[in-house]
Parts: C-alpha cells; sequence; structure tokens
C-alpha cells in the first residue's frame, strides 16, 4: 500500500481543502493530512504546486501531484470508482460543472466583500446583487431534492458546501446578507441536510474558530 | 437526425467559440453556427445563458444548453466518444485540466494588457511577468511532443490554441512581447504544427479583420 499513498496538504479553515477531505472520505480512501501555514508557506508546497502556491495539493502514490480543487476531484472520481461524485450521463455531468464553476465565482466576490470592501458601497452592492441572482439560480436547481447530487452528496454538493458553512461565518464577518431562508427555502433546507451528513458533520473547522480568524483577516486587509 | 442536432451560438473571433468548432471538427459532428453579436445579444442568448449571458453556447437535441468552453469540451468528449480530446490517464486528465485553467489566467491578464492599460506601469509590468511565467512552464510541457496531446491534437491544445493565433495579435494591440521564439523554442514549433493541421488552419477569424477589431476594443475602452 505504500506506494498507493495519497497525502493532502490543506489549510484548516480552507473550503477548497475541505472539498477534498470530504470526497475521500465518501470513497473511504485513506490519506494522510499534512497542515500547511500559508502565511508561511513550506518548500514542500511551493515545491508540489510552483504555479500557484496554493492549498489544497493532492499527492497519490508519490509521482501524481494535483492542484485545483475541482481538477482534484475530478481526478479523484476517475481514480477511485466507488461512490460516483459527478452524475453518470454527461448533460447532467456539464450541468453539475457548470453550477460549481458559477458559484465559485461568486465565493471569490463574497469573500472580497466580507474581508477587504467597506460596508457600504457601489462595488459592494453590485457584488452582493449578483451573488443573490446566482443564489436564486441554485434556489431553482436543488428544489424537490434532498442533495444536488439527488439522495447522495456528489460533486456538486461538495462544490456548493462552502454556502452551508463558511457563507453565514462570512456574512457575520463582512456585515452583509446572502442568504435569506425566506427567499431561499430549498436552499436553506440543503444546508441542514448537507451538514448533517455524517462526514460532512465531522469534518468541518471550529465555527468559533474560523470566525475569530476571519475577522483578524479582515481588520488586517481593511488597514492594508 | 433531427432531434439530434447540434447548434452553436458564438463570435467570430471568440477563441472560446473557436475551440467549441475545433473539438466538434475533429470529432465528426455536424452543427449548424449561429453567429451573435455580443454587442447586441440576441434573446436567444440571453434564454439560454441567462447567468453569463456570453458565447459559446452549446444546444444539444434541443434540451441540452451548455455554457462555458471548457464544460462544453468535456462533454463533447463524453458524448461523441470517437477521437478523444481528453488522455486516458486520470493523472493525465488531470494536468491537461491545470495547464488549460491555470494558462485562462494568462488570458485573462493578456487581454487586459492588450486592450484596457496603458504601454507602460508596474500592473502592466506584473501581468507580464507573471505572463512569462506561464509561458515557461507550458515550454516544459511541450518539449519534445508534436502536440500536447501526443501525436494528436487534443484538450490542451484545443485550450491553448489562443497563444498560437490571438496572441501574436494581442501583442501587436497592446505593443508587448510575450511569445519570444528563443526564449520558448518548443511552444513556438508547437504553434506553427497547430496553426497547419487542416481542421485548425480552416477554421480561424481573418487575421487582418481581428487586427482592425481589436486595434479599434482598444481606443473605446482606453478613451472609457
Amino acid at each position: 500500500m505504500g506506494s498507493e499513498e495519497v497525502k493532502l496538504l490543506s489549510f484548516w479553515v480552507s473550503p477548497f481543502g475541505k472539498r477534498i477531505e470530504w470526497a475521500l472520505k465518501l470513497k473511504g480512501v485513506e490519506y494522510e493530512y499534512i497542515e500547511e501555514d500559508i502565511f508561511n508557506k513550506s518548500s514542500l508546497l511551493l515545491e508540489l504546486n510552483p504555479v500557484h502556491k496554493k492549498v489544497p495539493v493532492l499527492v497519490h502514490a508519490e509521482k501524481s501531484i494535483i492542484a485545483e480543487s475541482f481538477i482534484i476531484l475530478e481526478y479523484i472520481d476517475e481514480k477511485w470508482k466507488q461512490y460516483s461524485l459527478l452524475p453518470h450521463h454527461p448533460y447532467q455531468r456539464a450541468l453539475a460543472r457548470f453550477w460549481a464553476a458559477t458559484a465559485e465565482e461568486m465565493f471569490r466576490k463574497v469573500v472580497w466583500i466580507a474581508l477587504r470592501s467597506p460596508t457600504s458601497g457601489d462595488e459592494r452592492e453590485k457584488a452582493l446583487k449578483e451573488s443573490r441572482e446566482v443564489m436564486e439560480r441554485i434556489e431553482e436547481e436543488i428544489r424537490g431534492k434532498k442533495y444536488f447530487g439527488g439522495d447522495n452528496i456528489g460533486y456538486l454538493d461538495i462544490a456548493l458546501g462552502w454556502i452551508s458553512y463558511w457563507l453565514p461565518v462570512l456574512e457575520e464577518v463582512g456585515s452583509m446578507q446572502i442568504i435569506d431562508p425566506l427567499k431561499f427555502p430549498a436552499t436553506t433546507a440543503w444546508m441542514t441536510n448537507f451538514l448533517s451528513n455524517p462526514v460532512i458533520k465531522d469534518n468541518l473547522p471550529p465555527r468559533d474558530k474560523m470566525l475569530v480568524y476571519l475577522k483578524d483577516l479582515r481588520s488586517k486587509y481593511i488597514v492594508l
């Protein structure tokens, strides 16, 4: 088994890194977790991901080194066939990839609002409006289903997982509201389902620690 | 055949749209091309891609509607199995996706420099430096191979195709140099191979028209 070893370089609060942990756990693939200090990057990280210098990085059997969370998820789904993450049909696969990529753009905007922008302003309002528009589309996608993947957590659930746990914290840090249970009841119900799944529930960063960390990060960025 | 019809909404100069045309032609899939005026978007485009409102959009058998060029490429490769675009092995697939995504970030920077930035400045120099760094990595990837896909054009060739044809025009428009045949001999040789492939050669926008169009676009952005 030594040569088939799976290692994951990640950072405790990274939603991108958590995606990979959830996927490996859903598939029952054992891995060694290596915590990376992203403010003082290790020579190992710089060597494994010289282009982006970011976590997560997956190392499989010593020679397969993969960066970028969505690309790692595809690799995991292709390499370990048990418990499919992506749907079977090409069009359903395309839709899962499309919503994952679209919500990722929204994520970037939300993080920017939460950590960098002042509490008012045109740019902030525009980003909030666009995020709510994406949420409206997501609401349509999840309506009538337990998970985006159907009865089980799939690729899109993993990709959107941050909405259920990181987004409420980002809302608090950035003094904003995107999730509205009255406007997005199906998404809110999905959030509850997702977070109560044992694989997810037991693999989340501590909320309090995350809040302190993100508030601290915001105070640093705002000063800069 | 009517119900299996393939339609492509694109814009003549779009490198993203050309990717889809190349893929369909390599696979021998017939399609109807629908030219879109991206400055006066049709109600059809807005209906088919309400989130991003961008070309390309692929419509297959009337009901499968897919946006975003890389997601369309994956769909095409999964739906029509003849002539594989992505490599067979999961790790090779991951690498192809990684370099495609990485060069796409570079593309955004290059377009920004070419169309929007003044001819000097720190931000411009930073973007040029980062672009050249990506080119150095690409040079390592292609060394010793005819195509990124090996003996035949594959997913990564299609994804990087813009470097061979659009990038030199963008360099001219933006008064900059990224491609250097002395620094990137293997990439330069690949560009020649790629452009001389019949499927590519016969499916490129006219260079002169493209140059006029991009110069005009730059003058508008610079004024704004």
